[in-house]
């Protein structure tokens, strides 16, 4: 016997009001298909007539298979429900869903409003009102209702009651400021319950402000309330809204959640989740976190040596759910903790099977660990770990010498003072017993200095002979700089992410005193192990 | 009527478990000042015999208010505790405490360690009463002690009382998987606490795996256990440990657990939290999480209109705690009103008064936002915002102009084939009105090279004319280069630390797309504020 319990997304809502996020039409389109392909249940597009793009998204509307639900607020005082034309403004998109925020907390009413506690219960009784007679599922965001309910239970409990008489399908409780406890959130959930709201008509909205927003959301859901809103990754405004990459696989695989709930996400579905988080950063061009449960690159990497050692005996040692079911993949980093099992289990995820006892690994060890006294790091850079364990086993192909190189980066005054800056890269290159010459500046299509690492990648890229074609689609994602401790003296270690068409990701590490020397390095080793992953042929 | 809560930090020892991260000594050092400046109990310093740079710590160990802990395991069975030499190693660190921790989930009992159940209580029984019997505080990390208890409640529940009675001061419940429930580990604390063990001998561990290390470490605190680990910034393996940075706030400003719980950081070091937030990422070169509960840059930002307005009348309308209470600041759109009186407190301390409603102090404010808004950063680099305050009002002295300069970085073959990276930077300065051409090769006394910033840096400072004295004892102490977005394009953050005869250091910021250009803004400004702080005047 299990309940629905229905997800509900604001990401491009809730989620707009991150710093420095700004959505367009097109990335609220993309990401609405995201959601719709995870199974969410609802999808809030915007504020239609609060900002053109959120208009726009709504009259280009995607089709889903989520009810689309548009945002705004109650209906002002001194006015009816129809005669509101920002709520007309709501309407006019024409979803088959609405949801509108008023007040529940009685401070909030009188000093921000300056309308009388009765005026508010009015509009949210007449603006519901309205929503279900214009034929539209009607949802009330009852804003700061925890906060309310502490100041004041009676006047916050008719507010939600109202709308709830007045026929909003859902009346979702929200944590507008972050600060309640999931233990308060649980206690005044079941308070409303108790109160005559059916749980199946309550949703809950909660933020990260004390980093409990998966918490408090997880304490309403337990306490009875049968929607959770939430976003794509966290975010949102201040510290980010509940993030459904985190819940929704609490729900589906974590006791007591899993078997007592059912939610439209499919397990099918589920192991899309990895890429939905990506997709979304990708979409924002941010740097995907690490650490971030379930989804993150880090979120299944054993590191300590104990803990490495007994994974590769029983992976549920370590891991309190399977990577797979998510998306996501088992890692066994390389660092000076890591031993032999560890090793072999790392070769094995590279499709590089090593018989135990080979005096490979020692020699694969030796050289990891001499690497790291030097500087290097390969707990994120695989693609160098991989590399360096190809040439000790015999497995890395001779694709090409790097014969020299040169790069020049000069400022001057332009034609009106102006400063002007420009980096130039020549490279040589011998492959199959031919010299390549290439020379390339750092300018993007607009003309803008890229700096002396990406025109050394393209003069590393421009003219590879037999190897040209698989490596039309590199691309470099992120570049990490930092100086270290290596021997004697302090030396730079870069780390360069690429990417690339058939979507893969892999990290390579360069060391040297001198940055660009270390970027070369690193480009050097991005290149290879393209080519080696590619399956081409050396010259 | 307060009870004492002890906080125990694990940053150095669980936080290095982090992908990524290695401290060196000199980092664990720094480390350690952080975390003793903030008012934590413990500080578990690392596993000293289990690699080189934790011994190197514990051999030169900082001088601490808190209580420096050291970190093993439980003896291995079939020797006695004074003769297994991983322990000995670890009470070789000669600390006041040793954490140990040891199994307490039967299934790993006998699969990863494969003893009988006896031996590892033997083994935790003998483990502890040796450390009482060294004269050292005795904990135990009771490791996976969640999933033990649900596999085999009896088997777990021996395993922590063996360790009570044989003296220990601390039993600490791991959660090392990450995946129990906050409801759940409070349910089961509980049943510790029933069956004998004080809470005020239990501690909680949590990590992160369902995104609920802080609701899970606050439930565990609800139902009675007086010591909470966790790590700055939420560092650890997989998806991290408990955020202390995110606790500690909590635990002294939020019901229930203010005023009912004490701990040993005061309301003055609260107003630190931001700061030692920021140091750490300092350390490890990592870029701070925006939406980091109370310290995060965006963890009191107010984007949306609705929110800002009512902030402007009332903070409290939109905000769950001061952010002058953790050391952090409301970002307000439109609205500098309390960025001014900080503004002069900051311009005070560099020796600049300046008068209450002096419009260069909005100048100066517009300034720093313009530049944070391209990439630019001044939490650290305070010689760049001083020079940057003094250009508003008219403080800074035009010493020189660059008129242009070059660097090339070269890499060829050696006579014997060996690779050979040299790299060259010719500068062109006016000074006075004169023009001074100056030409520097990267290489260190022993012929090695030095990369392109230590060419650039000595052909600034070969020939400075009538300043050339006051350089003279300038050096270069460190360099840390950051990838960061600004406006619609990755630049590169360069921030270089300086130090001079006097014992002065100072920091200064450059930003470019261009990292050489990045690095030679940043070497500029460190002269610059090398010249105004002498006192030299300018030709």
């Amino acid at each position: 016997m299990t309940e629905r319990l229905y997800l509900y997304d604001t990401t491009l809502r809730d989620g707009q009001q991150t710093q420095g996020v700004q959505f367009s039409t097109l990335e609220k389109q993309r990401i609405a298909g995201v959601l719709d392909d995870l199974g969410i249940d609802y999808i809030e597009g915007g504020w239609p007539g609060a900002n053109p793009t959120d208009s726009a998204f709504f009259e280009d509307a995607p089709e889903t298979r989520a009810t689309l639900t548009a945002f705004g607020m109650t209906k002002r005082a001194g006015r009816s429900a129809a005669n509101d034309e920002v709520l007309a403004g709501v309407l006019n998109a024409r979803t088959p869903a609405v949801c509108l925020v008023g007040k529940t907390h009685d401070y909030h009413v009188t000093h921000a409003l300056g309308i009388t506690l009765e005026e508010n219960l009015e509009n949210i009784r007449a603006s519901v009102a309205h929503l279900v007679a214009e034929g539209r599922e009607a949802l009330f965001d009852a804003e700061h209702f925890f906060d309310g309910w502490k100041d004041d239970a009676a006047y916050a409990l008719a507010c939600v009651t109202a709308a709830y008489e007045a026929g909003a399908r859902w009346i979702v409780l929200c944590d507008t400021n972050g600060g309640t406890m999931p233990e308060e959130i649980a206690e005044i959930v079941g308070a409303v319950i108790a109160s005559g709201i059916p749980g199946a008509r309550l949703g809950i909205h909660c933020h990260d402000d004390t980093g409990q927003a998966v918490a408090g959301s997880l304490a309403a859901v337990r306490a009875g309330v049968r929607q959770v809103q939430g976003t794509l990754n966290g975010l949102g405004e201040r510290c980010g809204n509940a993030s459904l990459t985190t819940l929704i696989p609490t729900l589906l695989l974590k006791e007591p959640f899993a078997g007592t709930l059912e939610t439209g996400v499919t397990a099918e579905a589920l192991t899309g989740l990895r890429r939905a988080s990506r997709l979304l950063d990708d979409i924002l061009n941010r740097v995907p976190a690490k650490q971030a449960p379930y989804v993150g690159a880090s979120a299944f990497a054993h590191k300590a040596g104990l803990h490495a050692s007994a994974i590769a005996k029983a992976p549920q040692t370590y891991e309190h759910v399977e990577p797979g079911l998510v998306g996501n993949a088992r890692i066994v980093p390389m660092s000076n903790q890591a031993g032999q099992s560890n090793l072999r289990a790392r070769l094995a995820g590279m499709g590089l099977e090593v018989e135990a006892g080979d005096p490979a690994l020692a020699r694969i060890l030796d050289g990891i660990k001499a690497r790291e006294t030097e500087g290097y790091a390969y707990d994120t850079a695989q693609a160098s770990f991989e590399l360096l364990a190809r040439e000790e086993l015999g497995l890395l192909p001779h694709y090409f010498d790097v014969q020299r190189y040169r790069v020049s980066i000069e400022r001057r005054r332009g034609p009106r003072g102006e400063p002007l800056t420009l980096s130039e890269a020549v490279v040589v290159l011998e492959v199959g017993g031919e010299r390549m010459l290439s020379v390339s500046e750092s300018l993007s299509p607009e003309g803008a200095d890229q700096g002396p690492v990406n025109a050394l990648a393209r003069a590393l890229t421009k003219d590879m002979g037999p190897y040209q074609a698989a490596m039309e689609d590199w691309r470099l994602v992120d570049f990490k700089v930092r100086i270290t401790g290596g021997g004697t003296q302090a030396v730079t270690r870069v780390i360069i992410d690429s990417e690339d068409g058939q979507g893969r990701l892999w990290s390579t590490v360069g060391v040297s005193p001198n940055i660009v020397d270390a970027s070369f390095e690193a480009l050097r080793e991005a290149m290879l192990w393209k080519l080696v992953r590619d399956g081409v042929t050396a010259r």
